[in-house]
């Protein structure tokens, strides 16, 4: 199950904990598997499909800023430690759900190097040569699935929280109630800004702020360290130091999306542009591109047919505009930031570390 | 926000629960209004549509069955009963995920007898003269508001249940979790049996258990039960009763959904038939016809651009075959199997004599 993926974290210990999330996710999807087959034999497809979306690789980011956060405040092997690692885990199905919606929703054909569920969906449709449209009942397995996901995310997380304390259980359901909130309006806003055609920088980075920084880092690290029963003013730094992380992450991943090696990031390379998605760097290099510049721009972004021809006239825009350069110099700026943040902030030391290396690994990786 | 729907249970107290539902939902809907709007105005789209689809009629049937659950064992106005009812509302957040979601799914374009979310979103799109596609817009935007709507009917749930003794809040939020991972389940029998193409009568009735008798009857009864402190064997007997009434409602509406006004029931005349829906009401139909009823029935079920002439040829034939009588004849054998398991059952006589409202209401409701 391992995948290139998780090779983001290899330099952050503890491997055990990333073994625990697999083990805790992998004991969940079997122990639903049984539930579903009892029901009918058919719902393997639904098993088969979920067992693929959330046991087939991704960095366990989520649970792994989760897992930090309770760090920051407990050493390990803490009381409770089992209970939020559990937690923790359970934010790979809300993920999970995330993912095979926007694919949905982007019509992306690939995830993480293999079909996406509702193209796996429509396949098995085709395969069972069943009558009817296979690609309308992909979408219509997909959605499905996606909404199966997000009920067991819940179900996983409440059933292992509920065995903490009361007071850090019900703070650390209030980070869970804002992420899940906060994903969706940020997935809303990045919509919008696509229908609507226009967006800046500004309009970009915010949508950074809530579809990523937010949900992938500040929520998580605060949700773990609420657990753990941190106060107020470390929530208040830890949310401050997320999103930093969060957008020196999301930047690499606009980056890699553009110029990243297909093999490495399990996606085709510039189906960000041929999406169209509206990027800081896209949006940079528009608002720095001459006439014909803009032109190219204008032509190819959000243009499904886009040939490889296409794609490199779009990234030399992207180039001489200045905008990778300046991305570049923003992820350097996040980064820095984020450890000034991370300097002063009253922590235990081993997670400073483990925090620390997170920085580098997010804001460095080629994955 | 009462609708006419509301009218099927006007006979069963206490009116004051009904309007406690509509509260509960109002003031969760309003709160999570605020947090939107102050990430971006913008989304005041996401808050007008997730305040129709929740707040603008229902019969709020879910919730009526949990806190009939709960009134088994309890009196009115036991300790508890206000954490109870805002649980039971929030099964609504579910339930309108599931009609949004289902909606797409179908490619429906009416609910309530306005238009669905995905083709508000989509006219929203429109109206605004944004470029782009409206309709992959509107689909973008209803499949997040069913997650959003998800996510809160959770929020809502697990909020509400925490202020009940753990042992009965462990056993109602384990009902909880059953019904969401049923009524996905029960949706995907229902997609793979379209999508194969050929149903028979007991595959008809087996959709039907999932998707709507526990869904709608047996995992909210038990829930409120449950909540309540009921035992095991009290559980089985509410199962039981919900089966059985679960059964009558479904069949009922799927009588509606061929035969009933539309003004009365929302929804246009012969959707259910257009869709090519699978219900025991076309099973026995197709079991029963004979050569060239059976060749109406393929022509017609599933047809999309059906016409009116064409759906009364269809009319026709469910008539002819005794199928329409055959279902007629179930209903009144299901809500006389209820009222059996009713009148045995061990529980307070107040909530028996709301429960047998319940039967005539669903078995006999024009709505």
């Amino acid at each position: 199950m391992a995948t290139a993926d998780q090779s983001l974290f290899s330099g952050v210990p503890p491997q055990a904990v990333h073994l625990a999330f697999e083990a805790e996710l992998a004991a969940f999807i079997d122990r639903h598997d049984v539930e579903l087959l009892q029901i009918d034999n058919s719902l393997r497809l639904v098993t088969d499909a979920a067992r693929q979306s959330v046991l087939a690789g991704g960095k366990r980011l989520r649970p792994t800023f989760a897992y930090w956060g309770w760090r920051c405040l407990l050493p390990s092997g803490a009381p409770g430690e089992p209970l939020l690692i559990r937690a923790a885990a359970s934010l790979e199905l809300l993920h999970a759900c995330a993912l095979v919606h926007d694919d949905v929703v982007d019509g992306s054909d690939t995830r993480r190097g293999q079909p996406a569920a509702h193209r796996q969906f429509a396949a098995g449709h085709r395969n069972a040569g069943w009558p009817g449209d296979a690609d309308s009942f992909g979408a219509a397995g997909a959605i499905l699935l996606g909404d199966l996901l997000l009920s067991w995310s819940e179900e996983m997380f409440a059933a292992a929280i509920r065995g903490l304390p009361e007071a850090p259980a019900v703070a650390a359901t209030a980070q869970f109630d804002l992420m899940r909130t906060e994903v969706v309006a940020g997935q809303f806003l990045d919509v919008i800004a696509q229908a609507r055609g226009d967006f800046d920088v500004a309009e970009a980075r915010r949508v950074i702020e809530f579809k990523t920084s937010r949900y992938t880092v500040q929520r998580p690290l605060s949700l773990g360290a609420a657990a753990a029963g941190a106060g107020p003013e470390l929530l208040t730094e830890l949310a401050r130091f997320g999103r930093a992380l969060g957008e020196a992450f999301q930047l690499r991943d606009d980056l890699l999306g553009v110029f990243g090696d297909p093999a490495l990031t399990g996606k085709p390379a510039g189906d960000d542009l041929r999406e169209g998605k509206r990027t800081v760097l896209l949006a940079l290099a528009t608002h720095a591109a001459d006439h014909s510049q803009r032109a190219v721009l204008q032509d190819g972004t959000g243009n499904p047919s886009l040939d490889a021809a296409g794609l490199d006239r779009l990234r030399e825009v992207l180039v001489d505009t200045g905008a990778r350069a300046e991305v570049e110099r923003l992820i350097v700026e996040s980064a820095e930031s984020a450890t000034e943040i991370l300097r002063n902030a009253d922590i235990r030391p081993d997670a400073a570390q483990a925090l620390q290396e997170l920085i580098s690994a997010a804001a460095h990786r080629s994955t």
